[in-house]
């Protein structure tokens, strides 16, 4: 009897990204709730756990939030050892905070093991370093768009010279480009952008603020996407994956569970 | 003979939080070059390994940078599968960018394998979601201090809303503390101090900016420790770890290799 529910980072993709620590806690799970854009690979180390997936997109439809955290309490009410498996990391961009505050109002504890968010392994694909001594001396993660539609302070993030990573941002790419330009930044400014990062397939190319959206049409670029922007990302290598990602696989091609 | 060179992130410091993808790297490795800030319980993944320690801060002096990186070259020309392996991630504030740009004009390629940065995995170990719908949509990642001694754009940090998580910060504190209400950010907002985030004896404390200078002096936060500033700060929990970070162990306790 547990009584709590483990709230575990997958890292996004690479099912190599996942800690050890998370591993360990996979294998003593009884119920392991994962997302759709978790790799199912991961799933080899609980093979005997019960596999319920609540992806947020996904073949129909996706399965409400309600719905998620209704089914984590019961089974950890039940004493079931309850995983919910994340993309990423469970507190940058992935509603971590309110699942964990949720559970908390009902009387369930949550562990959260971190993952590798996909901002920082995207960067490390590409080839950029995301500080630079002496140049760069920051990173911030964003998102570019909210649920309510507001804005970020464009002119801050321009000022801040740090480099800026923007989590899915394809839809508002244009956007994001123009909204830059207003704030001074210099259409000079190099852009990387990284498709699936740390998948077999990643896809990635270099550009500039000035070009940005059109170079992202050119190349067709899709979710996820990760959009790297400062003067550290004129280091973005060639956009075939190297070695370092050669036990990523498609997908698709997973084992499937139910 | 490979001729290149594995920029391995190990994590901040339980040993549990590797990536499987640099447990396999490791267990490939001739030679490994360790930092000192890597907890030597790692080890265990490259037991026949030459493990040569390379630390910037230690016993007596630091090894310098210069005779890293020609060590680095010498074995991997020598046909080694040399591995360095770094505290955190290697692409934040960990100078791999200069280190693969050095190599690469050697000749030698870099493969890095990025590491769970301190910052989030000190977030995550004192229960902070660092972003939250609606309200916080982005972090940002600092360093307190410079080689050359420039400051940030506080103005910027403060405007753009973000959470602002600072590394090793410990003696410019209260400069930091200055700088942010100079710049108009409120002596209410909340604060967080992490101290050897994910070790066993990780502690932490809550505060405010107004009294965060006192605070970490009552506390006696001491290096290394991660500040995180911003509404969600305010999610701090108690400082006794939970059962997440058992199987994380004190430093010196662990295998010393030569």
């Amino acid at each position: 009897m547990t009584n709590k529910v483990w709230l575990v980072g997958a890292g996004p993709g690479d099912p190599e990204l996942l800690t050890l620590k998370a591993v360990r806690v996979l294998a003593q799970a009884d119920v392991v709730l994962i997302d759709d854009l978790v790799h199912r690979e991961v799933l080899v180390h609980c093979p005997t756990a019960r596999i319920i997936s609540v992806g947020k997109r996904g073949g129909c439809r996706s399965t409400p939030q309600d719905f998620i955290l209704r089914l984590m309490l019961r089974y950890a009410r039940q004493g079931f050892f309850v995983v919910r498996l994340k993309g990423g990391d469970p507190y940058i961009f992935g509603r971590g905070g309110e699942e964990v505050a949720w559970l908390a109002e009902r009387g369930i504890d949550c562990q959260v093991v971190g993952g590798m968010t996909s901002g920082l392994v995207a960067a490390a694909s590409a080839g950029i370093a995301l500080t630079a001594r002496g140049s760069v001396r920051g990173v911030t993660l964003m998102t570019a768009h909210t649920a309510d539609g507001s804005q970020p302070d464009w002119q801050a993030l321009v000022n801040s010279r740090t480099t800026l990573v923007f989590y899915m941002g394809v839809n508002t790419l244009r956007q994001t480009q123009q909204n830059l330009l207003a704030a001074g930044m210099p259409a000079t400014m190099p852009v990387a952008m990284i498709e699936h990062a740390s998948y077999a397939y990643q896809r990635q190319t270099r550009s500039s603020l000035g070009s940005l959206a059109d170079d992202a049409d050119r190349f067709a670029l899709r979710s996820p996407a990760i959009l790297i922007i400062g003067s550290v990302a004129a280091m973005c290598r060639s956009m075939v994956p190297t070695g370092i990602n050669s036990a990523a696989q498609d997908h698709d091609g997973a084992r499937v569970a139910s």
